[in-house]
């Protein structure tokens, strides 16, 4: 069974400093990880003892991509051909990625690198090829792949920003994933303006078409470029499986086989 | 018009010197690189003031990857299913490849990475798949990609060598590459037993089967998991188009559209 993770990047950076990874958030998550992979149920939340066989995890650029990727004015549609740019915002994200790498192998994880710019491009239509060989025989082989948000190229612009959540939803295609999960820094989408007053109550337990939370996440019209709650509410809507939405307390329960927080079932599911 | 220029191991590295890179011989590199793409005919050795447009790079290991697979057990054939042996040799690759891309930056060439690690893969066939969309594309935006010798995922090895050989072969092919170069440490392949007293007449100008130079490069039995010449003589028999095989001295006459040093040209061509 394959299961897809992400990991948003406000989870494993301090959001409100540059490049600064969050460290006590990001070993909780390696160490969630590492737990539901040996087969336990993590720490104690919930599992049902299953081992979590094939996972691959994609993390968001958090503190470490987006002021790069703003500084450059570089967004999922605007690029640019100035290779100081690619290496400004790839260099934050590897460098990134080698953090993450890091706690999960300090926790026996076998996570290995895969790098978007590396693999993937954008034509001129703006759609997505992500071959998605090499991921699917490193899962075989044993390892965890973790690739994140990158820049890639893009036929026309240079290279634009592949965000983490199109990602997520590229691989759960490919893959036929069975399990698709966005650890975020809230319990799930919240049925309330106020983030402050977020409770239990708040969760929005399923959601199943975007006229659902419209009103919510600020109408259908609302944009955002990358990792905003409506942005991933639509990839993961568009998605053939179920997806979980939730926060780190819940991470081990989704990974022991459990629906924490919000689901989110398109219509032929 | 696409070329592919192999820059050997042990030109961009200290051979004897384990992850040390050779400065000012790099440094040769990316001026012969840079001069060449923007019209001139380099360091003055020729030159038809044709600037060289689509150029892809690949880098060998030399005291980069080598000690590193060895010490692992890597090599083309032989994997490991180690994640702390991926990131070693995979991770001294890409340190080498950060060298070679700074200082081809710094020469104004918009070079930016590609890592085979997460493109490719061989299937349990050993047969090889690099995806080259990403390739194809950093090049139609001005890009000049660079790629090196790495580890891949193998299906039933764990991880094994992609040698720097293997990828021009691969590129050519793909890319529909007009020219390949291979610029080694020695000016060509050479009709001579001992390397100590080359000069111009020992290079041998042109090789069109295997069998021709079998004698020097010790018998078609001879094996080299990777980097060695009678490995390189046979993928670039294999190619479609001519390839060349010299010297750092002729770099800037080959990318000025000449033929320096060995020229293989297969039976077909």
């Amino acid at each position: 069974m394959t299961t897809v993770l992400k990991l948003g990047g406000s989870v494993v950076t301090e959001k409100d400093r540059d490049e600064t990874v969050d460290g006590p958030e990001l070993d909780r998550a390696a160490s969630a990880v590492a737990a539901a992979r040996s087969g336990g149920g993590g720490d104690g939340s919930g599992g049902t003892g299953d081992a979590v066989d094939d996972l691959v995890i994609v993390h968001g650029g958090g503190s470490f991509g987006h002021p790069n990727a703003a500084g450059w004015g570089v967004t999922t549609e605007e690029g640019t051909r100035d290779a100081d740019g690619v290496l400004a915002i790839h260099g934050a994200m590897t460098t990134l990625n080698k953090f993450v790498l890091r706690r999960l192998r300090d926790e026996g994880v076998p996570a290995v690198p895969v790098h978007p710019l590396s693999a993937a491009h954008r034509d001129a239509d703006a759609d997505l090829t992500l071959p998605t060989g090499q991921v699917r025989t490193l899962l075989d082989e044993g390892f965890v792949p973790v690739l994140h948000g990158d820049v890639i190229a893009h036929a026309g612009e240079g290279v634009t920003v592949l965000s983490g959540d199109e990602i997520v939803a590229e691989l759960a295609g490919q893959l036929d994933a069975e399990r698709v999960g966005v650890c975020s820094t809230v319990p799930g989408v919240l049925d309330a303006d106020d983030e402050d007053s977020v409770d239990e109550a708040s969760v929005i337990a399923e959601i199943s078409s975007f006229d659902d939370v419209a009103d919510v996440l600020g109408g259908s019209d609302a944009t955002d470029v990358s990792g905003g709650m409506a942005g991933k509410v639509r990839e993961l809507l568009a998605l053939d499986v179920p997806a979980s939405i939730f926060d780190l307390d819940a991470l081990s329960a989704f990974l022991a086989g459990e629906r924490p927080g919000t689901t989110i079932r398109g219509d032929e599911k």
